[in-house]
C-alpha cells in the first residue's frame, strides 16, 4: 500500500519551489563568483562550492540557509587558511552590501546576511578523499558530491518527508539538544531505503540495537557500537549516526510504529502543546512524590555548549541526590530563551530518618574493628561484620544543596565549568508547584513534555 | 601473664562440689543397674552409659543433668529399639519411684523426674566407630569416650571456664534460639588449646571465617564452608561447628577481644538488663524511624521448633517488605514465655509515594512494546526501553500487612507452617510506642537486647 497522495499533498507543503532555489542558486553563483574573481586579484588559489542542503534538493521550505565552501590547496598552512578565508567573506559580504557575523565551529567562519539569506563563507581544504582530511568541515564537499551523484530527484523528495517526519516527533537534528538523526542521515538512509515509507516500515520492525547500514561495502561496522551504525561512503573510518543517542533512536522507532497504525497528516506537523498552571499544578500534585526545580542563570554561549553543561550539571545532582539515599524517580531540564535553566529532580519522598545503616569493617580484622568501635560505640555484629545506625549528613534534599550549593562545598559536585560560578552567584530552589505559581507561561510546553515525554510520538 | 587466682574464684562457684558430683554418679550407676538387671531378665542384650557433661566432669554447677544411653546391637530393628529402649526406661524410673515424660530427637526417648534430676534414657546402637552409625544419638557414646581418655581434669576446669564465659556474653549453646558454641564443641576447643586463656587469645587475634581445626589430622576441612570448622575426632566426615552461625562466631570473636583488654570477673556472670518503659520510648523515638511490632500467639511446641518458624516469618515479612519497596533498616523478633511472638520490623520511612517507576520491555521488541503499551498509555522511551510512573499496590507498610495477612492473600507470604493459622486467628500490628505503652516489663530486656545488639559482649 502507498499513499502517494498524501505524501504529494504534504511534498506541496514542505517543498521549496522551483522559483525559489533558482533564486538561491543564482544567489550562491554571484557570491561565489565575486570570491573567486577577488581571489584572482590577490593571487589566492581557491575554489567554491555551495554545500548543504539546497544543494542537494534536500532542503524544506524556509530552511534554505546558504553553505559556500572556500576550498584551498593542501600545502596552505591553518594560519593563512584561516585568515585568508575570513577575508575573501567578508570582502563578498561587503560587495553585496551584507552584515558580517564571526561565528566558531573546529575553526572561524563568517556569516553574512544577505538579501534575507544567512549565508556562511567556510574556508576548507581541497581534498580527493578522506585520507587527506585535515580538519572536520573538509568532509562536507566531499558528502555533497556523494549525494548529488546518487541521490535522484525522486529520492531527494523522500529525504524530505523523512525530515519533516522527523521535525514533528522530534528526532531530527544532530545538535546537542536534539541529538537526533542529521540532515547526511537522512539522505543515506534514503539511499539505503529509496523511499520513506520503507524507513518507517524497517525501522519499526528491524531496528534493533548497533543495527548496521554499509552504503559502499567497507566491512568496517564492526568498528562501531552505537544504536545505529551508518559507515560514512567516503570515510570508512567514520560512523555518520555517531551523535544518535539510544534516546532519538528508540523514540523514531516508537514513533515510527505509530504513523503506521495511522498514517495521519498531522504527522508532518508540529503537535501543538496547549495546559494551562492549573493543569500542570494537579498533574503534579497527583503525582505525590517530590519534585522540586533548582534553576539558574547560564552563561549567553551557543546552545551546543551550554546544553552539555546544564546535562553535566543535572547528572551532578542525581548523583549527589544518590549518594545521600534521595532516590531519583524521574528527572529533566530545559533551557528558556533568556538564558535561564531549570532542573527538576523528582524523588519518591521528602525526608529520610535521622539514621541510617553504615556498614563496618569485618569483625576478623582486629585493628579497623577498634577504630570502627572507637568511632562508633553503638556498634553492633551483623554476621561477620560490624554495622552501625549512624547519622545522617541531610534528611532533606534542601537542606543537601543549599549546604552544597556554597563556596566551600561546591566542588564537591562535579557541575559543568561555567554553571558552577553562575549558582554561587545565585539560584533557586523551589518546590515545582511553588515554581509553577510564578513561572512564565512560556515555560509550560517544557514541563508539558517532562510528565508526557511521548508526546510527540503519536498524532 | 595468667590469672590463676581470678579463675580459681570463679571456678570455686561454677564448679559442682565433689559430693555433688558422686551423688549424681551413684544414682547413675544405680538406674544403670536396674536396667541392665531388667534386660537380662527380658533377654535383651544391653550396655549402658552415662554421657553428657557429668560424665566429662564438664558439667556447670546446677547444670548437671543425667544422660544415660542404653546401647543395643547392631542387629536390632529400630522398632525393636525403640520399644525395648522405652520400656526399660519406663521401668527404671518407676523402679525409683520417679516420673516419666516422653520426648522425641531423632527417635523417641524416656525422660525420668528422679530424686530432684532430670534423666533422659536415650536408645542406642552399640557402634564401634562411626562408620556403623544408624542415627545421630549413636556418636555420643563415642564423644563421650574420646573425651573422657583424652581430657585432664585441669581441661575439664578450663572447659568449665569457657562454657560459663561463654554463657554470660550468649554464645553458648546449639539450640536454634542461640545457635551458638555446643557443649563437645568447647570440649573439642579446649582440646586443641589447652586453657581457656589461649582460646580468648588465639579468636580475638586469629580466627577468621573457615578457621579449621583438626584434632586427629583427618584432612577433610576442605568439605565445609562454615565460620569454624572442627573435625569430629570420631568422625572425619562431620564439622562439628556446623550449626555455628557466623553471628556467634563473630561475637565471640568479639567479647574475647573486650575481656583481653580488661579481665573483670563480670565477664563470667550474667549481665543483667534494667530499664523503663519510659527510657525504651525514648530510645526509640530518637530513631525517628518507623519502627512496627507484629504479635501473634505461636503454638505451645518446643523452642527448636518455634524459634525457626518465627525467624521465618519474619524472613517472609522483611522479603515481601522490600518487594514493596520498604527498606528496612533493622529487625529482630522475641517469643515470650506465654506463647506470644513479636517481630520487630523498622523502616525507614512510614510512607512511600503514589508512584514507582516500573521498567518495561526494549523499544526493539515491537509485540512487548504494544502489550505494553495497551496497559500502559502513559508510557514513555527510557534510552532503549519503555519505562512508566505507575501506581503502587501499597503506599504504607500497615496498608501491606492488613490486606497480606488476610485468608485471601496470606499464601503470598512463605511463612512458618504453624504460624499461619495463628496469624489468620489473630495478630497485631501496632507503632513501637503504641505497643510498648501496653507492653508487660517482662519484653523490656528482649525490646533493650533490639537496641543494643552488643550489650552483652562487654562488661
Amino acid at each position: 500500500m502507498r499513499y502517494d497522495t498524501i505524501y504529494d499533498d504534504i511534498l506541496k507543503e514542505i517543498k521549496p519551489s522551483p522559483k525559489n532555489r533558482e533564486e538561491i542558486i543564482m544567489l550562491a553563483d554571484k557570491l561565489m563568483n565575486i570570491i573567486l574573481e577577488h581571489a584572482k586579484t590577490l593571487n589566492i588559489e581557491v575554489t567554491c562550492k555551495l554545500v548543504g542542503s539546497v544543494s542537494k534538493k534536500t532542503s524544506l521550505v524556509n530552511k534554505a540557509d546558504i553553505d559556500i565552501f572556500i576550498a584551498f590547496p593542501l600545502d596552505y598552512d591553518e594560519e593563512k587558511l584561516k585568515e585568508y578565508g575570513l577575508h575573501l567573506g567578508k570582502y563578498c559580504i561587503d560587495e553585496v552590501n551584507g552584515k558580517c557575523e564571526k561565528k566558531y565551529a573546529s575553526h572561524p567562519y563568517i556569516t553574512g546576511h544577505i538579501d534575507g539569506y544567512e549565508v556562511d563563507f567556510v574556508p576548507c581544504y581541497k581534498i580527493k578523499d578522506a585520507s587527506q582530511l585535515k580538519s572536520a568541515v573538509d568532509r562536507t564537499i566531499l558528502h555533497t558530491n556523494y549525494v548529488q551523484k546518487h541521490l535522484t530527484d525522486k529520492e531527494a523528495d523522500e529525504v524530505l518527508l523523512l525530515k519533516k517526519f522527523m521535525t514533528s516527533v522530534n528526532t531530527y537534528g544532530a545538535n546537542y539538544k536534539v541529538s537526533g538523526f542529521s540532515g547526511y542521515l537522512c539522505e543515506l538512509l534514503i539511499l539505503h531505503y529509496h523511499t520513506f515509507e520503507n524507513i518507517i516500515k524497517e525501522a519499526a520492525n528491524k531496528w534493533h540495537n548497533e543495527f548496521k547500514i554499509d552504503l559502499e561495502n567497507y566491512g568496517t561496522c564492526s568498528n562501531y557500537h552505537d544504536p545505529l551504525i551508518v559507515i560514512d561512503p567516503v570515510d570508512p573510518n567514520r560512523n555518520v549516526a555517531a551523535a544518535l543517542t539510544m534516546q532519538k533512536f528508540s523514540e523514531f522507532i516508537a514513533a515510527c510504529r505509530n504513523y503506521l497504525n495511522n498514517h495521519k497528516i498531522e504527522y508532518f506537523m508540529d503537535k501543538k502543546i496547549e495546559v494551562s498552571k492549573e493543569e500542570l499544578i494537579n498533574e503534579f500534585k497527583n503525582r505525590n512524590t517530590h519534585c522540586i526545580i533548582i534553576s539558574f542563570n547560564v552563561p549567553k554561549r551557543p546552545d551546543d555548549v551550554i546544553y552539555p553543561q546544564v546535562n553535566k550539571t543535572m547528572n551532578a545532582l542525581k548523583k549527589i541526590s544518590q549518594l545521600n539515599d534521595f532516590k531519583i524517580l524521574k528527572s529533566g531540564y530545559y533551557i528558556n530563551k533568556d538564558y535561564t535553566s531549570c532542573i527538576i529532580l523528582e524523588y519518591e519522598i521528602s525526608k529520610l530518618p535521622v539514621l541510617k545503616l553504615h556498614h563496618g569493617p569485618l569483625v576478623k580484622d582486629r585493628k579497623n574493628s577498634q577504630h570502627f568501635l572507637d568511632k562508633y560505640p553503638d556498634a553492633y555484629i551483623s554476621n561477620e561484620k560490624w554495622v552501625v545506625l549512624s547519622k545522617r549528613e541531610y534528611t532533606t534534599v534542601e537542606d543537601m544543596f543549599n549546604d552544597l550549593i556554597r563556596k566551600e562545598n561546591i566542588n564537591k559536585l562535579k557541575l559543568g565549568k561555567n554553571i558552577k560560578e553562575e549558582m554561587l552567584n545565585q539560584y533557586s530552589l523551589k518546590t515545582i508547584t511553588d515554581y509553577l505559581n510564578d513561572a512564565d507561561s512560556e515555560e509550560y510546553p517544557d514541563l508539558y513534555m517532562y510528565l508526557h515525554p511521548s508526546y510527540k510520538l503519536s498524532r
